[in-house]
Order: C-alpha cells, then structure tokens, then sequence
C-alpha cells in the first residue's frame, strides 16, 4: 500500500509521499514514490504514485526517456506546453504501461494498476493538481476540492476534511498533513515512514528544497506522540453525553 | 455500507449502530441493526449487524425462532448456559444462512455475507464481546484490543484507537463513539443517522433504556459542529513545522 496527498493552497503546492512497498506482508521495501521534474523559470512537475511498483517505476523511466541513450534524450515532459498536456502525457504513458502487461495480469495474483497524482505549474499558466487513473482519464482539483489523496487514503481523511483550509501557510500544512500520515501509519502497516515531502511556492517556477522525514525526526515523533494528547484534550472540551432518554 | 461499534468498558458495554442500509446509491432505507435478547437477572445479549441486509434478517428472525408459531417458540438463545455458547449459536445460525444462499450468490450481483457484533453477560459468567465472521468463526475481545467495529470502519478507528480508555464513564463513551460516527458519516454516504444506541452495566443483568439518537439531536448536532472547532484547537496546538533542510 502506500499514502500520498497532494494539497493546493494559495501560497502553493505542498506534496508528502511515504515510502514503504510491500509484495506481501514479509517482503517490505523503502522505494521512492516522489518525483520531480524542473526547468527553473520555466516548469516545474511533481508526481507520486501508488499502486504497482513496476508500473510505477516504468512509467517514471518512460518519462525520463530512460530507454534511450543518455545524450539522446528529450524528454517530452520538458517540452509540453501546459499542465494539461502533461497529466495527457504521463496518463497516456500510464495506460500505456498498465496495457502492456494486461494479459499477463490475467494470470497473475496481482493488478498491475496504479494511480497517480500530478502537480505543478508552467510558465504562463496557473498552478495545477491532477490525479489520474489507471484507464488513462484524470481529474482536476478544483477550489472545491483542493487536496487528493491516493493509496491508503481512509484513516488520514477525516483531519483533512475537518482542518483543510487553502489559506493556510506551508508550515501548518505540513502539521496536518504528518497527523494524517501517522494517523495511518498506526493503523496500516503498509504505510511507513520516511516521506518524502516536496513544496512549491506559487509562482516561483523553482523547487524548494528536497525534505525527507524520518521516523526518528524530533519533529515527527513531537507531532506524533503529541497528537494523542491533543486529541484527548479535544475530547474533553466536548460537552459530554447525558443518557437521559430525551436525546 | 454500516458503522457498528461495541465497546467493553470496565464499567460494562456500550454498542452503537448507524440504520442506513443501501441497494445501490439510489437505493437507501432506514433498517434496524441492533437487536437485544433479555431475561433480567438471568442474561443480557446485544447483537450488530453489518452486510447483506436478507441475511441479517434471518439470522435474528431464526434466533427469535420466528419460523414457529408464537405459542411454540423457545429459542435457544434464551437457553445457552455460557456466552461462548450464545455466541457459538449465533455464529452458526449465520453460517447456515450463507450456506443457504451461497449457491444464488455466485450468480447474483453481490454476496451474502455478514459480520456480526455480540456482547452480553449469562448469570455466573463475565461481561464478553465477539466477533463473529460470515464463516462461522468468532473472535473475543481482551484487554489488549477491547472494541471491535465492523462495516465502514476506518474512517472512525483513528479516535478511537487513540482516546480509548476502558476505565471511562459512560458519558464519555459515547462521546467518543459520536466523533467516531461523525468522522465515518462525514465521508462516507452509506453510513447515516439516527444511530441506536445500547449501554449495558456490567453484572446488572439488565439493559439499560434503549436510546435511539437522530440526526437532528441537539447533543450529536453539538459533537457535530464543536468537534470540527475541537480538531482545529487541538492542531493549533502543535508546534508548527519549521521547513529548514534539517528536519
């Protein structure tokens, strides 16, 4: 399994994946789901996965062009003119991928699905979120809906829905969104950390800074343990029940 | 889709069901999911229900022994000497009920199963809670894992595994329980009010006045809208994140 959520607020765009793979509850893996593309002043792209890794993994390498040599490549990624173009381009590569292998995942234990989230911005246009299916079909956040989630995405949500607010800065984005990964990562098991977090600023056409959170970060394991305690307290600010029958 | 949970408290039990059932989303009923046997002094058994609604149905119609005319019925379950037996009964009423269908169920659009909830006390015996899988199989509830949810359960389970306490009171039982559907109905359409709830004092051998609570109810409307304040509060107080590359 996996736990993404790309979120788009005024200041930006701000994009956490964890890391864990599994084929099976004993065979567990650390393998990146986070990746960028950048032309500073130009474009910017992040997309994260979730679902096959060898789909995945495949669809990333095409969009890098990996099949060719490297003096030879160009990727296309770097050439599209609008964010549009690029979620048609990485879900054309996706379908792509999935269908090459939709035979032998007749026969095979497992899907070879995967769903994907892309973001960024181009020269000239505004910052874009998509996420995109396996069939090849994506759908746009809108100022309705501006944050999705892949993967795991049940046990996080409901602190999303109750404290998303597209004003808010990235400092507090980040807080709320490591109390909904470690909200699944209790209650998953093949949702681990680190993550891997990348911001945007809007506008800026430039990559801030790569962040990876580990287990052990002082941060993390602050926001962690003292969730709990939030929570109770939270609770108890809440009237409590009176078990009269005159509910 | 259902939301059930039953919770042994030291105090004694506390067991919530939602009463939307759906054939489809366009579909939708208000059916009863929680059913009581008792004869005070002697035993007190509550049950829940989450799936095939026909199922659900004929498991209780069959443990109340309605397929006999009223003056003949003498159902077992007002007989059983142990609540592992009661739960034994249930578990293989419900097995037989499958077993009934399983055949149409290949060729119909959906299967037949259900998971059931049971907990209660038997004169002589401790308070106990159950499990108990379509397969006739049944696990109990220990110290170590004191609540069991069955339907749509991992919207409402982050809270509950975090502000669990089996030493609280009632009131703030269902406190918990509230947030816990609120969160569930807030992101899931096929979990709904009124939610009926079922408290139980440990070894009094008898139930507590049956409590059905609506969607209207001034005390859920308050969990309702303070809880969402509550969250944000509790998030507030948190140390936000500081993005240098050091985390």
């Amino acid at each position: 399994m996996t736990y993404c959520v790309g979120m788009m607020l005024d200041c930006g765009l701000v994009m956490m994946a964890d890391t864990r793979t599994n084929a099976g509850m004993d065979n567990i893996s650390t393998f990146r789901k986070l990746f960028t593309w950048e032309v500073p002043g130009d474009r910017v792209l992040i997309l994260m996965t979730a679902g096959n890794l060898a789909t995945t993994q495949a669809v990333v390498s095409l969009l890098d062009e990996r099949t060719k040599a490297h003096g030879e490549r160009d990727p296309s990624i770097y050439e599209v003119p609008s964010m549009f173009q690029a979620a048609r381009l990485v879900a054309d590569t996706l379908r792509t991928v999935i269908a090459s292998h939709a035979d032998a995942g007749q026969r095979a234990d497992t899907t070879f699905n995967a769903t994907l989230i892309l973001a960024g911005q181009i020269k000239g246009g505004p910052v874009r979120l998509f996420l995109i299916y396996p069939e090849g079909n994506f759908i746009e956040a809108g100022s309705d809906t501006p944050f999705f989630q892949i993967g795991e995405t049940k046990y996080g949500r409901p602190i999303l829905v109750r404290a998303f607010d597209r004003t808010m800065n990235f400092e507090r984005a980040v807080k709320l969104l490591l109390v909904s990964f470690d909200s699944t990562v209790k209650a998953n098991l093949s949702v681990g950390p680190p993550f891997d977090l990348q911001l945007y600023k809007a506008d800026s056409l430039m990559l801030e800074p790569k962040i990876r959170i580990a287990a052990d970060a002082p941060y993390y394991q602050a926001i962690s343990a003292g969730w709990g305690e939030a929570l109770k307290t939270a609770l108890d600010s809440l009237p409590d029940f009176d078990p009269c029958p005159q509910v």
